[in-house]
């Protein structure tokens, strides 16, 4: 299920297959009936809730209780089991031990039932007998057209049409008010966490799901589902292991085509936490360094915390992106000011100061006024209150800022100064509709209610403001950037659909340097001008054709490391000195070896100068290739210092992919170099991309390394490759 | 008043002085007697509230208002002048325009007032002529025994004794409850909000103070007077600038060695921070890396946020610290547990798993418990409660985690399920007193209030509990550390007392290379035997001596880039070679430089192999001398990883500093070359330090570049240095 599908023919398979399981989503959440099978008549227990939830929340479909001991099971009229319900059954939800679940999922095919929930645990998180149960249940799936959620979940819920098919006790208190949050959550726990501190902060949820075993239903399709929903804003997602690579990135793309922000919680970044999510899940937890490449490339915001998470749900929610990155900083306090000032470079927002003009009208207003951003107003505020609107209106007008963030202190704390705060506010939107305004103060929870209802974003902590306006202007970045034609994404359209067909398999075996390079020259990667020579006599002449100095190094698909046996020799000056080398190599090889195939020797001219870099590509076992990058030598080996990115990608992605790394200075032109050839570098990045995708069902590793990278405007060069295809 | 005092007779002055200094600290947070200069019959004014504050709080000492135009102030009888008050005033409010402040104070020092408190703005924060008039202050306050607080502040109160002489507002809503934590900051605005947040949290504050532009009484000496008040356990401080950079330390280590928290939120991280932060307070902000290194150095936690600022104060407040780094999580969500992992790896916590008998002992109860650490109780407590004190007994006596962080999402918000929680805890908590219970869930702040009353600190964020347990634990650990007695620290008083005077400065001036290993090499600084020759034939002796090959470099303290001239030859294989060399070299550099005064040549053994570092020395304006350490080449020049320690240190803080920088790996022994010799480089790092201190009144500098480190056992060497004496 998640191994990239290496054909086309196996691709139009799938795309048919995604609209049947995007129509199988819906009838997750948009059921027009629902079966409750051990159904209870207490409405606190998990057969009980979700009965309790549907007609709280006014569900429009039919409800059926399933249960054999009762004729009536909160009031409702009870069913003693499915097949004897004489109407169509939509989705059923299964309460039940699991030693019972395999029957009532029978049932459940029997009888036509479209959607499963399965709420019980005992399954693969259990032990080896609950997971022959999972895989049996998984079975049903596909012999039927019934999909199923679960097991080991807490169900989904859809607050528009008042669809609770959930025994959360997050939802104990009071009803949930629909509004334009999506969470899709494989921890049902965490879900349920989720939903209350939602409705704690007053973020309202459209639709909730939770996957927990992932017998079926996968995370990934919900994501995909809920990337197409017309009412959803925000999608907040809590992984522990992505289990279809292909069909999440399809989410995370159509999700930003859409213009809907994607905000993530994927654990397991730590060893530990790795360990725990693999005995949690059962699933393989692929590198947490591979997850962070996808989710930086598609635009996903990765939270660390759940409560970073929601701060940016509940800033995008409201549906007013910054337009850019310049964040304008009013602050009553100097100090504060100067704190978030920090916080806005490290969440990679621009404070750049007011125009001359802007900060002398202030001053005229408030003489020890800060006036560059931060705009600090001071205590002055509290004499004459009116000084706030005209100097807001200043900064808008001049400072030409996205964003503004406003700190109050706890000011708002107090019922007057919340009043004229929210008149000044009110004024001053009006004549600049089209700025985000942020508002930052401590204050009882009504009034906090009260500037939301208005529309102004608040929150008490100064560093989760700006954390929050910073992830939403680079989300409104990334939207902007789809909805304009890039040269660059149009180019790697075109180089995907020109693409010839992936390299055969026998091309691939017995690969030496030279067929690598070759290759990969072929792909477009700029490689020397090398000659094989097959003896002494023939590098000789490959010497002169080349110019001196050269490089020799044996040839052959059985030696991997040449230089332990002798096979490299560098800087031979002239061509008799080449042949002579040759001559010794091609003999001391023979001795040491005498098994491996010899396809003589490649000569190269030597190449000095530049930064050696390395790129590479590996297979993950989600995802499919990811290209690497980094700097040669102990950059990548000892500092780790590396980037990835999933193939295929354009040009822009390149580019953005070397500046990632902290060495990046070195290629910009450090310690008076001159700056390297970065247009080249990002070209080949790219091609080699496209490369590994079209060839992903045959190629598994490529090594270039190094990959020299001259001045710029001289272009850069594959000293050494190697390929290796997957295993056939 | 910042620079570092550069003889023991200041030295001694400067002790003297700060007993004064603390006594007049004790002055301003315990006077006995108040005036209020410019008092407010309106209590919510600022000459008003001070009043109204100190009659809340039951202030104990008299209190005089000063006004010539009232003869009652808020019911009490008001003074025409302060000279009319016929008793002593120990301190003086002064809330009037800042053009009658200078006045005010000439009256308070005739008057024998000890301190005064300015809440006036219009000084050095606005304008040239309000500089002046705190440099008239900063006078009075030289000319008399009176010190001063501010001008530009919020004053100050001392919650223990009723003590308010302050107006900020975000007292207006209620009383504050004096507790273990003092809050100390230079900006106003911020010291209030901080208080407001605190009240909110349940934070009790005991002493507080803003210092606002610092005209004489600064940040340091109330850190320092906090650091002894038996009553504080937590001093969190907010500052823009640093003035008084030895009393800064001299705070910290005494907090330190009395087992205070302190945590310091210091603004002007960013560029545009700094630049805003200069505005601010009119002082010089430091380097920010240097107060990074100060911080670390001095066991401070640096918070990057006033939230978190407050969540570790509020951890440490409660006095209870964890013995150790193990952290036992416990959950009833497997998928926040794995969040709680990654957050303990990234704060520095170890999450060892649980001995397998205790995982079996909990299996046993929950079949499907994840039992390692995270220990995930899954839902299964919802059907027996009694699991939960079963389980945390057994994690808590075979797991021997120092911490326990407890996540039961939002289940205590139901009331019974907080009763039976707190029933259970009660419990376990009396067998296993020793540990730090920490709880994370959401629910009203009334239920967290009754479980903080119970002794347990609360989070609702489980990334903000780990952070918090992170912190105490490293605190904690900086706290035994100092309890100890440690042989580095040891070694440092030992070589500190035994330190020669400082050099001459004579001996400083025209420094040659080779006088510059000299003094390093007085000081314990390895470095290779080397000769210096006056001619060729000396060279040729030389290096018969030291035998070849050999290094040679001409010696003049005219010459700083030897290479530019040709004054370097390198791997001369014979002493014919070298001799040769030599004539040539002293031709030439003679020629192109007839004015340099050459010293001959230096004659070196050639070293290779090891990793090249750099180490080095700079004064800080406001914390003197800094030695820096870092790699060679592209580290400290293109990948700026550096790390910075105030000298002096021992070689415990030596080896820290080393394993800060990123590339340490290689030091380690990366990439199959040995370990480096650690030893001896954390060593040099320590001497270096001591030097640095014994002579920072006349050594500004020092580079040494490369200090080359060999394998483990073999040694490092400076290879090249730079000694450069202070500006005379």
């Amino acid at each position: 299920m998640s191994a990239p599908a290496g054909s086309t023919r196996l691709e139009r398979t799938r795309d048919d297959d995604a609209e049947t399981r995007m129509a199988s989503i819906s009838a997750l959440f948009e059921p027009t009936s629902v079966a409750v099978i051990g159904a209870s008549d207490d409405p606190t227990r998990i057969g009980g809730r979700p009965i309790r939830y549907l007609r709280e929340a006014g569900f429009g479909g039919a409800i059926y209780p399933v249960n054999p001991n009762r004729s009536l099971v909160q009031g409702l009229p009870a069913h003693a089991t499915l097949a004897s319900i004489t109407s169509a059954v939509d989705l059923a939800v299964v309460a039940l031990p699991a030693e019972q679940v395999l029957d009532a999922l029978a049932a459940c095919a029997a009888k036509g039932v479209r959607v499963v929930i399965v709420f019980s645990a005992g399954f693969a998180e259990a032990d080896e007998a609950g997971a022959q149960r999972q895989r049996a249940m998984a079975q049903i799936a596909r012999d039927s057209s019934m999909r199923i959620l679960g097991p080991n979940c807490l169900g989904a819920f859809n607050a528009h049409n008042g669809f609770f098919g959930t025994f959360t006790q997050a939802l104990d208190q009071a009803g949930m008010s629909a509004g334009p949050v999506a969470i899709a959550s494989q921890s049902g726990a965490c879900g349920g966490h989720l939903s209350y501190l939602c409705r704690q902060r007053g973020i309202g949820i459209g639709y909730w799901v939770t996957t927990g075993n992932e017998a079926d239903i996968e995370l990934s399709e919900c994501l995909l589902w809920l990337a197409r929903a017309p009412t959803v804003r925000v999608i907040v997602a809590y992984a522990e292991a992505i289990r279809d690579g292909a069909r999440f990135v399809e989410a995370l793309k159509t999700a930003r085509a859409n213009g809907k922000a994607v905000v993530m919680l994927k654990v397991g970044r730590s060893q530990v936490g790795a360990r725990a999510a693999a005995s949690h899940t059962g699933a393989l937890t692929g590198e947490d360094a591979v997850y962070d490449a996808v989710m930086r490339q598609y635009g996903v915001h990765r939270a660390a915390s759940i409560e970073e998470m929601l701060d940016i749900a509940y800033g995008c929610a409201r549906g007013v992106l910054p337009r850019d990155r310049r964040l304008g900083i009013v602050t009553v306090s100097g100090g504060v000011g100067v704190q978030m000032a920090d916080a806005a470079e490290q969440f990679g927002l621009e404070t750049p100061p007011m125009p001359e003009s802007g900060q002398a009208r202030i001053k005229a207003m408030i003489p020890f006024a800060g006036t560059a951003n931060p705009i600090d107003l001071t205590a002055q505020l509290a004499n004459d209150r009116s000084l706030m609107g005209r100097c807001l209106d200043i900064v808008l007008s001049e400072g030409d800022y996205a964003s503004i963030i406003l700190f109050m202190t706890s000011s708002p704390a107090v019922p007057a100064s919340a009043d004229w705060l929210m008149n000044t506010l009110a004024e001053v939107g009006q004549r600049h509709p089209d700025r985000l305004f942020v508002l930052s103060f401590a204050a009882p929870v009504e009034v906090v209610r009260r500037f939301e209802a208005a529309g102004y974003l608040v929150y008490e902590d100064t560093h989760r403001a700006v954390r929050a306006v910073g992830a939403m202007a680079r989300m409104a970045q990334g939207f902007a950037r789809e909805r304009q034609p890039r040269p660059a994404a149009a180019l790697l359209a075109q180089s995907l659909a020109a693409s010839a067909a992936p390299v055969a398999r026998p091309a691939l075996e017995a690969l030496d340097e030279h067929g690598a390079k070759r290759l990969l020259a072929a792909a477009g990667i700029p490689v020397l001008r090398e000659i094989v020579a097959a003896d002494a006599q023939a590098v000789e002449q490959a010497a002169e054709d080349l110019g001196t100095p050269v490089a020799l190094k044996v040839l052959s698909p059985d030696i991997a490391h040449k230089t332990e046996v002798g096979g490299v020799a560098l800087g031979l000056a002239t061509p008799q000195a080449a042949a002579c080398a040759a001559r010794e190599m091609l003999a001391r090889v023979r001795e040491q070896l005498p098994q491996a195939r010899l396809n003589g020797v490649l000569v190269s001219p030597m190449c000095g100068g530049g930064v050696e870099t390395i790129c590479g590509v590996y297979p993950d076992p989600v995802f499919g290739p990811m290209v690497m990058f980094g700097l040669g030598g102990i950059h990548v080996e000892v500092l780790r210092d590396v980037a990835f990115r999933l193939a295929p990608f354009d040009t822009d992605e390149a580019f953005s992919m070397i500046e990632e790394i902290r060495g990046a200075a070195l290629l910009r032109g450090a310690r008076g170099s001159p700056p390297a050839d970065i247009e080249v570098l990002a070209r080949t990045l790219s091609r080699l991309s496209v490369f590994a995708h079209v060839n992903r069902g045959v190629i598994a590793e490529i090594d270039i390394n190094p990959f020299l990278v001259l001045a710029r405007g001289h272009g850069a060069f594959a000293l050494d490759a190697l390929v290796l295809p997957t295993a056939a």
